[in-house]
């Protein structure tokens, strides 16, 4: 019967206990060999007679011993009187030290190594920190009534963002990859109310950059029955405060091993308009989007004036948010949606969308485009939907945020961009 | 202040009550017009004067009235002294009538009109016992100490079963989309040992049947440590019995309007050797698969035999499943692999998996191939890497069998297949 390296420290001693894992360090000493056994759960230290032969480190090894009490190991017990298997072959030489605390290695080799290198357990933490995250997101969601949903990533055409997207041959004909589930969850606020999906979006970005990947995961949330965006806002601010509690209840040694700076999330997120942060910023008034470092400079000032970590602008110029956007009632140049800048970097897009089939027609025609290629979508409008909004958070920015990772491809298991399709 | 459908029972008897919904029903009488709304918590009886304009079916609309004790009303209140404001234009007539019990149009309508047939509520109920599913799923392996995972969608060759892959336009180079996650989560149990993930997987499927779909959601689990197939299947009966008891605990109400059958999950899930099995359903020893007539059959047999809605078939033959299953050691002819039967129809597919580089290297070359092409799903177990074994529910199939239903397209709100690629 299996124990876990963490059950160690709590065996009785002179007990005789199982481990299985890795061989996570060895250390030859003139009268003692130890050996470091690494498992999900943590490490234990295993004393052998000086000369033992001991499979190389990440091999795959059963370890039978006693527990002996002993104040300088880990947890205060070691294994003593131990018989070792290995489970496989011995394994290669790992592409780094993964025993020594920090893994000290270029983004390439990481990322060409993923499968090994994330073993070490500082960089498998960032991978913790994201679950926890991804577990608060849900379990936050699933309290306010949100219903997941199973959107198709094989879409018919292109629409939402012109020709920025995938192409693939579906059985002879073209078909594209969503960009985001943008449509349909919309079209499900009418069945659910309220939705939520996590899931892979598909992006050609041509250039290369630290915070964009060519596949993401996009934490989508969509709610009817809303005054406007700033319902919409409020949900958002939920989930960030119960991706943050759970980050903090599951993920504790995770948060320690790499000294990520959790957030506080405020009670109530500060809002600028957009027309006011670029007057902040000292940017013209006509400019149409924020530079990133507006971004930065605004991320400042909402710590400085406010204390916050985020802030959420508000108003974005219609022409520059999607057709499915709700003008600002108040002054129509202006939109009812909102970017969150996360420590003065863009994490989250939200807001209103339009609601009546009319406004649609109207929306889709000041486009020069024909309301009829739209009529899978607009469907759910002829047919009764309420006022309704969302938003979506770019997960990697995310937790490469929390870790203060200057490029999202360090927290990306597996990123995909221009260059990069393996491993 | 919106008030939800179901806590209009308990709503102080002449207090002001605001409801806002879909229009689901009218019903203009002599006297009196009763109006019924829905929302996502339930149905609300309204009353009006008779003549007054009530808009069409499935508008959304707020309705401001006093709530007042009517026996004859669900719940036992209704909305009397009422106003009405519809929130959009009047919607147009709906393809079916959502308001009767029964939604009785053909799959062809249904998958057209899926944005507006689903608000049907027998239809909602099953997307409802998918959703409680899911939790279950997830929630079992969270209580197992399993690390949710994203793997990548694009991948750079189309390794697992040959040519029957997506082809993408990858940045002016091919690449495919990910038939299943099998190499990632296997590289993933290197690093955390027992993982999950719930995602999309793409297969052009050239044949039109019930029971395939060319983008379907798989519920993936693999872990590290075991001694064979056997525990592997021990987890899959844990996680079935977790998701049974997430439907009846979450979707108690959806279980009975849509008459699911929900079933009873065996303390120790009956197992028959591929080689019995073919012997009981009286097929030619050197038959080298299970034909749909023989699942059924054995369906049929665990029911009579152990009272079981489930079977696994263990033991299939080495040839007939992929390049990395484990042989049985008995017997290297069969394979150390699984497919688990519910009602007679294959619902997971199972099993240990090769864990030594060298076996893959002997297994890949059996094939006439070159391990180099395998070199980055080979990283991990030239690093060391434990026994291990999974499996792979197919989500639509469980929730067709859970409904009995008999095409998967029933089940699901937009399926994608050789015709059909909207809405």
């Amino acid at each position: 019967m299996r124990s876990l390296c963490s059950s160690l420290p709590t065996a009785e001693p002179g007990s005789v206990v199982t481990l299985e894992g890795w061989v996570h360090r060895r250390r030859e000493l003139a009268r003692v060999t130890f050996l470091i056994v690494r498992d999900r759960t943590g490490l234990a230290q295993v004393v052998l007679p000086a000369g033992t032969e001991v499979p190389p480190q990440e091999t795959t090894i059963r370890v039978v011993g006693t527990a002996t009490a002993n104040p300088q190991a880990p947890g205060g017990v070691e294994l003593t009187e131990t018989t070792i298997e290995a489970l496989t072959e011995a394994a290669a030489t790992p592409p780094a030290e993964l025993w020594r605390p920090a893994l000290d290695v270029s983004l390439p080799t990481l990322l060409d190594h993923a499968p090994v290198l994330w073993r070490h357990p500082a960089q498998r933490a960032k991978g913790e920190l994201a679950v926890a995250s991804l577990r608060g997101f849900r379990e936050t969601l699933d309290g306010l009534d949100f219903t997941e949903i199973v959107t198709p990533k094989f879409v018919e055409s292109a629409t939402e963002s012109g020709a920025n997207v995938f192409a693939v041959d579906y059985f002879g004909r073209p078909a594209y990859l969503a960009q985001s589930p943008q449509f349909y969850k919309q079209q499900l606020v009418g069945v659910f109310e309220r939705v939520h999906e996590v899931g892979p979006v598909f992006r050609p970005e041509p250039h290369d950059t630290v915070r964009h990947l060519a596949e993401y995961r996009s934490l989508d949330v969509e709610l009817g029955f809303i005054r406007d965006h700033r319902d919409v806002l409020a949900v958002l601010r939920e989930v960030l405060a119960g991706m943050v509690a759970s980050v903090h209840s599951r993920a504790a040694a995770a948060v320690e091993r790499t000294g990520a700076v959790v957030p506080v999330v405020p009670d109530e997120i500060p809002v600028i308009h957009f027309a006011d942060a670029l007057a902040l910023v000292g940017a013209p008034a006509d400019e149409p989007d924020l530079a990133p470092e507006h971004e930065r400079e605004l991320g400042a000032w909402a710590l400085a004036e406010h204390g916050s970590d985020f802030l959420a602008v508000e108003g974005y110029p219609m022409h520059k948010r999607p057709f499915y956007t709700h003008p600002q009632p108040s002054d129509p140049q202006w939109s009812n949606s909102f970017d969150l800048l996360f420590r003065g970097l863009e994490l989250v897009t939200g807001g209103q969308r339009l609601h009546r089939h009319s406004d649609y027609d109207a929306a889709i025609r000041a486009r020069g485009e024909d309301p009829a290629d739209y009529s899978a979508y607009l469907q759910a409008f002829k047919h009764g939907m309420p006022p309704h909004g969302g938003f979506a958070i770019g997960f990697e920015r995310w937790v490469a945020r929390l870790v203060e990772a200057t490029n999202v491809r360090e927290v990306t298991l597996f990123p995909r961009d221009l260059p990069r399709l393996t491993p």
